[in-house]
């Protein structure tokens, strides 16, 4: 509300990607998948699987250390921390409380926990770039943790293999150099949201989810390059949810990004959930400066959200 | 992020309380509870209860549909659709993803939950606002459902008493006339999560939350109202979550608000958490033009929040 101040940007990301794997090849025997199957079209060769017992928030502690170590992050003026997560440590109260009061944060924070899920990113840049503009927030941080490895059924076809545990921290800060959201989109299919369902297990339609995903992701993607007059050589890097290796190769290919703007990176560790993506990120703005990226989450709802990010060099 | 539009503001609020009142007194004997103390100090003589078997989302919907016959709301055209819930219909998906299939939405629009007890619907309005300006939204629908009746231990002291179930649904445009944010300041109190929890059951310290209340909301508000350059006589209504009666007077008493200008009203139907605002400003802003309002939610985390609201003409 605070017209002609500058608005947040992505300055740093931490992550805790946990240290055990466990390795698919022999459950991927076990329940009937070939090896060409496993090591292409689903992509995920080993697994990131916490240590027994930890929560939402041990992961996301853990995050944010890792967040801190990086950064110089002003821990005591972190005005706004969000926690997207689809398995809170309880229902009440919110696991951002939680985290907060761990990391001993000061008492002027703004806490709350999103629920969404493998788009659960994409929507809090946006949430978290609009809140910090309308309540006038210099700093702010961003937490993912959607640990599923003690949520699936062992011997689950549809999703034992495929999903790792991580957790991942996103500093915002209105100054400085960083990557800024310049434009978002985000879209709900209806009469959808049995693809991906937890009531007592995690179970999913993984036929529908993929169906949904390359029908709706790329023509969204296209949509938000159009209306900011960009086109797909624009645009430095595509981090597309990491839903599986043939998933991110049939968006790309669809999108016609080369492989190498869109990559697939979640073989040695699986599909993340929500921190797919700010995984991702987190390596690339450390190696190199970008200009534009796109970051693009879809699945639970079914649902799907993009971002286009730019660099700001102050 | 596109200066020079319109910002969001509240148009109208839609409520669904059900018709089922269930009478406190003769529970409040059982549990050694005064007559006195019943009547004026927690306040609640009677609560809410939804039809057993109703869901969060159910609850949503009725909300949604009170809000519909109230006002035109553009079904086609809504690109946001937040649920506040610490009780969602599932882990996953979302309940907002249940709700927009339900309302049958269309397909361009962002849906998720946000977790927050008492403050959620203060945190969402700014969450909201922020979002339909990050995102350049025109349309948009907060939900609040949080029953608890189903929730807690029927012979439970603390809490028993007084909880009521209800749902809102407030609609926000980029134009029209209505309440608009002008400011808004939020803090969650250091080791203070413990407070109200849900494990099982929900488990509440209700000295500690009314402790925490009294000491943090009344100087936040008077924060928000001098950074504002305004003292506690140019705000028409303070809505004040309704944690309890005497809850309510203490806040009020140290503000120095007059009791008419913050009142207690949910003697007839209980504490329902975030709906507990919204129940109230529905009321307030359909029968007057006010100029400015200032709502302060309390509680769960242990978390706070207020919004300055100003009436815009169009």
């Amino acid at each position: 509300m605070h017209e002609g101040r500058q608005h947040a940007r992505i300055r740093s990301i931490g992550i805790h990607m946990p240290s055990t794997r466990v390795s698919n090849y022999e459950k991927a025997a076990k329940v009937g998948f070939e090896r060409e199957f496993l090591e292409n079209k689903l992509g995920v060769v080993a697994r990131s699987v916490m240590e027994p017992g930890e929560t939402t928030s041990d992961l996301a502690v853990r995050a944010f250390n890792d967040l801190a170590e990086r950064t110089e992050v002003p821990r005591d003026e972190i005005q706004l921390l969000v926690v997207v997560t689809q398995h809170p440590d309880f229902k009440v109260p919110h696991t951002a409380a939680i985290v907060h009061n761990r990391l001993e944060l000061a008492k002027h924070c703004m806490t709350f926990d999103v629920s969404q899920g493998c788009a659960g990113y994409t929507h809090a840049v946006t949430i978290v770039t609009g809140v910090m503009d309308a309540a006038n927030l210099n700093h702010g941080v961003l937490i993912t943790s959607d640990p599923y490895s003690d949520k699936v059924a062992d011997d689950d076809r549809d999703v034992s293999l495929l999903f790792g545990d991580a957790a991942t921290a996103t500093y915002f800060s209105r100054s400085g150099p960083g990557y800024r959201l310049i434009d978002s989109n985000f879209g709900t299919l209806p009469d959808s949201y049995r693809c991906l369902m937890f009531r007592d297990r995690l179970e999913m339609d993984g036929a529908a989810v993929f169906k949904h995903a390359v029908q709706e992701a790329p023509p969204s993607m296209k949509e938000l390059l159009a209306r900011n007059q960009l086109n797909v050589d624009d645009i430095n890097l595509f981090l597309l949810h990491q839903g599986s290796k043939y998933l991110v190769e049939y968006v790309s290919r669809k999108m016609r990004v080369p492989p190498e703007r869109a990559p697939f990176e979640a073989s040695h560790y699986g599909n993340t959930v929500s921190s797919s993506i700010p995984l991702m990120l987190q390596k690339h703005i450390d190696d190199a400066e970008l200009e534009r990226i796109v970051l693009s989450g879809f699945g639970v709802g079914f649902t799907w959200g993009n971002n286009l990010l730019q660099l700001s060099k102050g």
